[in-house]
């Protein structure tokens, strides 16, 4: 059987305006690849609900996964929540259970849940909570959307209060070997390994370090045995 | 008249395995935003040729420009020239003006220019050729798809040598205030002051430093005269 597939939909006008280079992405890439869920695709949006809207629909429809990062906070702009409800057609209003969590953590630090905190509570109804240990702040499961915040240390821990309910397949395994010659020069023999290898993805990655071109190939797979019979034929490529 | 819109589209592997985490994509926005070119969408895909000709045919025909990167090298997994003449339906064969490049470029090294070389100088006939000042196998613009490497060096070289020939609008300004207070204290004035400054965009980053919330707030637009005001009254809601 085939894994499981996923997408990632980061949501945030400041990725896009260049100010944040977002870190998010690549993190969950590194949690689902052990996991042996595919991640497929990853789209980057703007604090926008017809984009916002648009995009759940399309990915939710493709992928077995798709799971969102960003706009789940108090203030104006953020508008996952209400996105995705509207996405699925549904009404979103303050649920008691989360209202319930938002509550002991704002009385803990003695400050009040205002109208803008308690927009943090409103969840689409039939969705499953997705712990936060960090500012308690739940996300969200709905259906096969998970949404998830965007602040990096927050988002990686709802990642790791999520994962362990998910179905996962084979973990993609990978190695990488470092030839000290270009790729035009390797790119013959590497193409027929991996015509020979159809079950492995072999990846070629150039570099150049002190004026001399190198090229590191990184061959993929779910099968260690196979993957090692790959490197031994790669390494007698490095050195012819 | 409003700015042209644009897409990032980046091709491989190695970013959806959580191998590499891509560079490139932050990189443009900012330039892009300097430039007055409205960055909608950013994708990342597989080096799948139905991946990419899906995503090259939906993102050109949104937006202004796309600009993709990764998959113009001489290896096997290089296959975004031919995804994208797929998409335009266009043959694909070697170019005389880039193979010309190419054998001046490796006469020089000493190298031979053999056939896995050769590959990267197939171009599509009616594109422009982007210069490569590093390692010369060049870019191409197809219409409004600008076809750029993925090594972080080369893919800013190509960057730099294309974005002078393309129009751009008001450039994308922004200015930062620091509040130390959570997003959730500040939510209600600054909710005001976004609606009352329609024409501008109010972004709220919460971060938490040695334990105490505090919250970025970033205000973007093209006029340099509405942010400084709308700043001004940020300043009131910071003091109170």
């Amino acid at each position: 059987m085939s894994n499981p597939t996923a997408a990632i939909l980061v949501i945030g006008d400041e990725i896009l305006s260049g100010r944040t280079r977002d870190a998010n992405a690549h993190h969950l890439a590194g949690e689902l690849a052990a996991k042996g869920i595919d991640l497929k695709e990853v789209r980057v949006v703007s604090d926008d609900t017809a984009a916002i809207v648009a995009a759940v629909n399309a990915l939710r429809e493709r992928y077995d996964h798709l799971f969102t990062s960003g706009g789940i906070g108090p203030t104006h702009d953020d508008i996952t929540a209400d996105a995705v409800a509207v996405a699925f057609g549904l009404p979103l209003g303050v649920r008691e259970d989360a209202r319930d969590i938002l509550a002991r953590h704002y009385a803990r630090m003695g400050t009040d849940l205002n109208e803008a905190r308690l927009r943090m509570a409103r969840i689409p109804e039939g969705a499953v909570l997705i712990d936060n240990p960090i500012s308690a702040a739940p996300g969200f499961s709905m259906a096969n959307v998970h949404v998830m915040a965007g602040v990096p240390n927050i988002f990686q821990a709802m990642v790791a209060s999520l994962l362990p309910r998910l179905t996962g397949g084979e973990p993609l395994l990978s190695q990488t070997l470092r030839i000290e010659r270009g790729e035009g020069a390797i790119a013959k023999p590497l193409a027929d390994l991996a015509q020979e290898f159809g079950d492995l993805s072999f990846g070629s990655y150039p570099f150049v370090q002190n004026g001399a071109y190198g090229t590191n190939i990184v061959v993929r797979g779910t099968d260690a045995t196979r993957i090692d019979a790959a490197m031994a034929r790669l390494a007698v490529i490095a050195a012819q």
